[in-house]
């Protein structure tokens, strides 16, 4: 049960709900984020909402039988959209694309990136500064001071940037050089990640876990989302199979029922999905035909330089001609 | 190792290649197909093929390191296509669309699906007359009297079929019946059945085991098409994950590896990938994008009557509808 | 619901309890096994049993709420122990080990194998004339010819034949030969040889799906028992994971689902379950504590030179340790 | 390649020998343990090690081939043994059982646990303080406040305590009430705990990915291990598969395969790797008979009214039952 409050409530109205809430043995959890308050109801007994419905102080009342409540598509039919600033969203209506390298490297690729992004009318860009290894023997990324300089060419550039944040205590040094937080495939039950990116008003973009299920996807998303920020995007980008032929195996069904099952934009990264980089293109343009709300993929100058991941990057010749394409796609899927 | 042997070959020639194949420790299994006759050299020895290459009888000779030698695209770059007669093809230059019920039920139901998809310019129709069942208690088909009913209608409307063939006793009595034997995903491996599609001139479609890899999936295919028959066509229809949210989890990813491993033509079933009506048509335009050269789904007048399968088969009108929209996939698709 | 009826049943009283089943909107098939007759009734709305339960005829009567029946423990709550005759059993009260080579390859492997296995008591000997492979060019065993030399020897020996059958009409030139037929990973769901099976008077051992679940392979042997045999044994060998550090990943789980859900003997196969020879034994003797009727294992004079599954086959010394191991295991398990 | 140095090195020696390895196109990684320290030589260039070894301040030199190093066996053959103090340990020469409830849940719990485990000789006991829980609305666990109550009970009883930790700031504030900081199985790529839990002096155990594999585990041991702490035990608790029969595929075959990469002790967690408590016991057994070190299981006085996890729980009645068998089982295995 999600109880949506007046903006104007009154302390001792919101009391009276939250009294009547519990009267029918329901634990009422408050929720503040950017866009409004809200009281989740969590309870098992059956009984008729409009006992509660109309006392004062409520906007908008509704069953949500899903066990994640504040994600659910059952109460919030409308898609939700994610707005960077600037004009630019991500979520239904038009086609996010998000591009960039594995790793930021340096300046002069974050430079030639940029000019890349920007000839082709693109306006959010990846790149790692933090990297998930699994041997510790690895290149772990720039880091903060690689945040720092990547931002000082996005600002001028009008670019927004998503990267990925590994640990609460990255968040306050990297919150003013981030447009969206991702949360990485390893990370996507770090429940005391989640909850602290709940504190935080900017994007948040969560991974599907390497093994993940499509619900615990949506448990992650209703932990930012109960913790207080509602700006959150999901992102498939394959699963662990037993096939061994591609990185991982995307699973575009995911699409389609992520798409019926919440009201948050959904993303696909083709990149990672299959991790071969003459493959990326096909499986790109099918995740839009499948119902992405966006794309996110790798590319890099030279991708045979590339400290990380350079096997599934695109070079910014194949990179042009998949932005051109994706757009041609999204056109046809919105004339149907 | 494939040699190609020419049409008028002698019997001497031939003898003296096998010998000097022999004679680099390799065994020289001879194939004899509709098209063709090779000699297929297994062995592990490196050394210089033009030793055997100006032999008199070859036609051509090539190096094919995978361990699936006639499917790989190793010796045949140009995609082969599957010519079921009357100008109706599978593979590169055109997308197959295959449509029809899981279950043939009886002849109402085979006069007016063969009238809807005639009226669609489909000219391929699936369906089932012996069924595999988890649980011998379910129905098992119609058997091969529905076949024959099917065939006396579809023949007249000029529809050509496609069925599952369950074990090698059913093939001589299907042969006058079908234009491509399918072999069901619980069959992939099933060997004996294999090697009796080899000595058949029908076409073939093997469909991608329940949890079958890319790679068992071709030697499946270089079973049939060592024992005779190259009229071949694969099929990805989901693989068994730990994902529950939805029936199995189709492999996007297979369509393209599968297209630069084999010359074969490939499709894409998304009624099985998915198993949910409603997102049957994202995840069908979605293969289309991925590069498939064709797909099959079901459809049924009443998908809440079918005998099988109904949670998964779309109406008439959905069907109409995907059908419109794949062609439009299609061509743009070609357009880039 | 299984209806037991009694030996000597008339045939109006059959018909009169088939009727009354039918009047409660109930199926009723018929399965005529080696130990008696049953009437399986398939249907969905409650009744009370009693109303069918005093009719004449009836031994005894059954709800089975799961959807597989005969096999179900749910009417049969001792376990069913397989006879081999000869004093020779396959279930709870003993421990079966069964040892061989994987493919049987000569006369010479044979008699040593056989002399191996009476030194140490072992009366059960598998090994595999029919070898399903996934390289159409790869030895596909010694064939009907290999099965008749193998048992001129085991008979003279007193050893019981377990072997892998791969289609229906092997089991007819089998049949003398063959003490247990085995039906291979691969044909776990093909159902028409398990319709065949069905018909004979032989002990069937169903081998879990390369990725099949625990309910799937109770289905499959109720298509066995429901076409009228019995004789039935369990195998779990390993199911398909991501992991690939071993071969198949033994499930050791399914062990005591297995036997809470099935009154059939259950058995283990380390070698495939591991694929890894210098670690069958730990899983061969994990399967006993886990609760394992049996376990069968591959072991030949000289595993370097076996012509298939040489990695995961013990030597004579190593099998004779492990069956002195298993039998302290067990021993143990029993004192318990 | 794993230099070992002497404990009196002096800095110019270490100097000289990290400017040889340099010479040969190596990065040198210094590791400092509680136990002594160490040079990780990681490059990819062959040469002769005797070119090093023979400086002066170096104990012995290592090639391992591995891309783990410190946690591989090869350089390590003897098996490592954890100290927890008062002459309880884990790893070879006995089995170690640790016991207990998923979640603390107050002082009653406490203390008839550790009376429950102190009766049957138990020294180590389990509980969780902080719970990864899917959903946020679910019961987190009593925190700090917990441990320390916990720890009050323990330290009178002798009784050691494993808990998880889910992220670096809660580290400090566990430190003194904590035996064995638990890595819990969506934090095992946390590779930012990792790094901080090597520059910690307690034992660590972590715990296989949800679909970890056996590499990625002995992966996240060397971010410990190279982080300073060579305290460690690695637990299978089972992985993700499409089977749904049990909650876990506990994959017994990994205890034999990481005890030969490792030189770790492993322990099995069957109650996650089976979740059905009334299968929990076959499964502890069959881990022993596999080779594990150790067993943690959990056990309440009234699993129906646990917290959580009470459906795979066992009471002190069963538990009792368990502690006798496994070390029956135990003494078996150690007689061979």
């Amino acid at each position: 049960m999600i109880i949506q409050l007046k903006n104007n409530i009154e302390p001792a109205q919101k009391e009276a709900i939250i009294k009547k809430v519990n009267s029918f043995k329901y634990e009422a959890n408050e929720v503040k984020t950017q866009k409004g308050t809200y009281l989740i109801g969590i309870g098992s007994k059956e009984f008729d909402i409009r006992q509660i419905g109309n006392l004062a102080g409520i906007a908008d009342i509704h069953i949500v039988s899903d066990s994640y409540k504040l994600v659910s598509r059952k109460w919030k039919v409308k898609q939700s959209v994610v707005d960077l600033g600037d004009g630019i969203t991500i979520g239904e209506g038009s086609l996010a694309i998000m591009a960039g390298p594995c790793s930021i490297e340096g300046e002069e690729q974050i430079v030639e990136t940029i000019a890349h992004l920007k000839a082709n009318g693109i306006k959010i860009m990846r790149g790692g500064v933090f990297k998930p290894r699994s041997s510790p023997y690895a290149f772990r990324g720039m880091g903060i001071e690689g945040l720092q300089l990547w931002y000082k060419h996005a600002k001028e550039a009008g670019m927004k940037i998503v990267t990925e944040v590994m640990q609460v205590s990255q968040i306050e040094p990297m919150l003013d050089y981030v447009d969206v937080f991702q949360v990485g495939a390893r990370n996507t039950q770090n429940f005391n990640l989640l909850d602290a990116l709940g504190q935080v008003d900017k994007a948040v973009m969560i991974k599907r876990g390497i093994s993940g299920t499509i619900d615990e996807l949506l448990y992650s998303a209703e932990y930012v989302f109960s913790g207080g920020n509602e700006k959150l995007i999901l992102c498939e980008r394959g699963i662990r199979t037993y096939e061994t032929a591609s990185r991982n195996t995307l699973d575009l069904n995911a699409i389609p029922i992520l798409k019926e099952k919440t009201h948050l934009p959904v993303v696909s990264d083709p990149s990672h999905g299959i991790g071969i980089r003459r493959h990326v293109e096909p499986l790109a343009l099918a995740s839009v035909m499948a119902g992405a709300d966006g794309v996110i993929y790798e590319t890099h100058s030279n991708p045979y330089k590339a400290f990380s991941d350079g096997q599934q990057t695109l070079d910014f010749r194949e990179s042009e001609q998949l932005i051109r394409k994706l757009r041609a796609t999204y056109d046809l899927l919105c004339s149907f």
